[in-house]
């Protein structure tokens, strides 16, 4: 018995094909994937030119991606897919601190430093002080939470772009909380950087007249027991491209001046000049369920 | 200014990303690819370890294809969206002969070939007439019309497939119609073969408890002048998988008895013993506009 695909029944006859899926959860992925793919084909009368131009696209995006290198990852983060599972996933009451992207950065561990520590090993730029608490929903500090941070420095790279001029962990620290939930670091205040676009989503970015910056930020994955972790960023306030990030991360919460301040104190702690700039960023993560 | 990136908020801004696309055909596409894919992320609340499966899918899905092999075609035609594109850019009246995908065994130029020439070449099964006449939709034969067919042996593969066992252009012929639009073949029933399992697409169809199966049948491109061309297929009827076409490109328009025939003037055209299994496949194409 031949069934009859045409422009309506093969997306049933498509999504009937997964009846025998193991996995009831992959079943449901599948069938709302093969749904929205279908109605997307149908919707803008997709020709076989552009189907072609797509298959290639999509083959040399795999292509290019390496041990080092993620190019799916860079096409999902520019469409604004990255953004949108974060924002999905984001099972936070709303007093908590909003996530933005993990980025294609979070490549090796960060090295374990105490409080204070400076994490730009070679004067990477302007440098700064970053504080704050690490904070449960309901205000009550977290003592003995963790924060891991990774940043470019004040030209835009990472340590691991750049392993001729910036060793290993440059940039990069692992931090546990105080008694308080306090923490604090010495650092260089971060700049803008383009995203890699000698690929096919640096084709793609031109393609469609958009520049292939990042505004300056500082990332955090905050972890405290019996708390949803965290992964978000810390923007630098007046930075370019804060409203046209390039992987469309930016959230108004999550921006912070990094304001010229006299702290004598916080500067002796920190290893810095008085006067400094200084950012302040509290991390507020809710209880988990 | 920092725009502000939410679960809605998100995907307005990746599509107004998109407003300094020079191409508004690339920009239109590009929107609904981004609404699609956004809507399927919050519908199925996507999480992190389905997004990075995801990913990681793609990227095998890319860097398996190479030069003889295409495994994101693979993709599209085991999710149905190759035959929708087929249906999709359908041109054609109600009275045209349906179409069907291309498939990824149109490598070679079929070798040209006299009409009743066999396209068999090393007896690769039993043995069978093809014939039939290309006809416009008012049922106007086609003189001069040209056939590009390609088929794989009563084993189930193409010549590329077996470099060993198959010369070049085994399973192929270039034929043109005669005074009266009429073409005819030698060749060998064919089989139902699978479509390869060792890359990603294989592994999907396990995880999805499909067979990797096509019905047997017999590729065809018509051309004639003033027409619209068709790429189609012969399916065999009674045959395996029917229904269940691993890349659901089956109409039951398509499928034809190769019936026991006595007809002894066409045994004698093609070179077969009487009496000999025929099938009768008419293309009938639309008028370009
Ligand atoms: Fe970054
Ligand atoms: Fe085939």
């Amino acid at each position: 018995m031949a069934t009859d695909a045409d422009v309506t029944s093969v997306t049933e006859q498509a999504v009937d094909s997964l009846r025998g899926t193991a996995d009831p959860r992959l079943r449901e992925l599948l069938t709302g994937l093969i749904r929205h793919l279908h109605d997307f084909a149908r919707e803008t009368r997709l020709t076989h030119e552009e189907w072609a131009r797509a298959i290639g696209f999509l083959t040399a995006t795999g292509r290019a991606s390496t041990g080092t290198r993620q190019e799916v990852i860079l096409l999902s983060d520019v469409l604004g897919l990255s953004m949108l599972v974060e924002a999905v996933n984001a099972h936070t009451g709303p007093a908590a601190t909003e996530p933005a992207v993990l980025g294609p950065f979070h490549l090796t561990e960060s090295p374990v430093r105490a409080l204070g520590a400076d994490i730009d090993l070679v004067g990477g730029g302007e440098p700064c002080v970053v504080s704050g608490r690490v904070l449960s929903e309901d205000g009550t500090p977290l003592p003995g939470a963790v924060l891991d941070v990774w940043q470019a420095d004040g030209h835009g790279f990472y340590d691991v772009q750049r392993p001729d001029v910036q060793p290993p962990g440059n940039g990069r620290g692992l931090f546990t909380a105080d008694e308080a939930g306090r923490y604090r670091f010495r650092t260089c205040v971060p700049s803008p950087y383009p995203v890699p676009v000698d690929g096919p989503v640096g084709e793609l970015l031109r393609a469609t007249g958009r520049h292939p910056c990042r505004p300056a930020h500082i990332h955090f994955i905050a972890t405290a027991d019996g708390h949803t972790p965290v992964t978000t960023h810390l923007f630098v306030a007046g930075s370019d491209y804060l409203d046209s990030d390039a992987v469309l991360a930016v959230r108004s919460s999550l921006v912070r001046d990094f304001t010229e301040t006299d702290d004598p104190a916080l500067a002796e702690q920190c290893g810095v000049g008085n006067p400094f700039r200084h950012a302040r960023f509290d991390l507020v993560l809710s209880r988990a369920c």
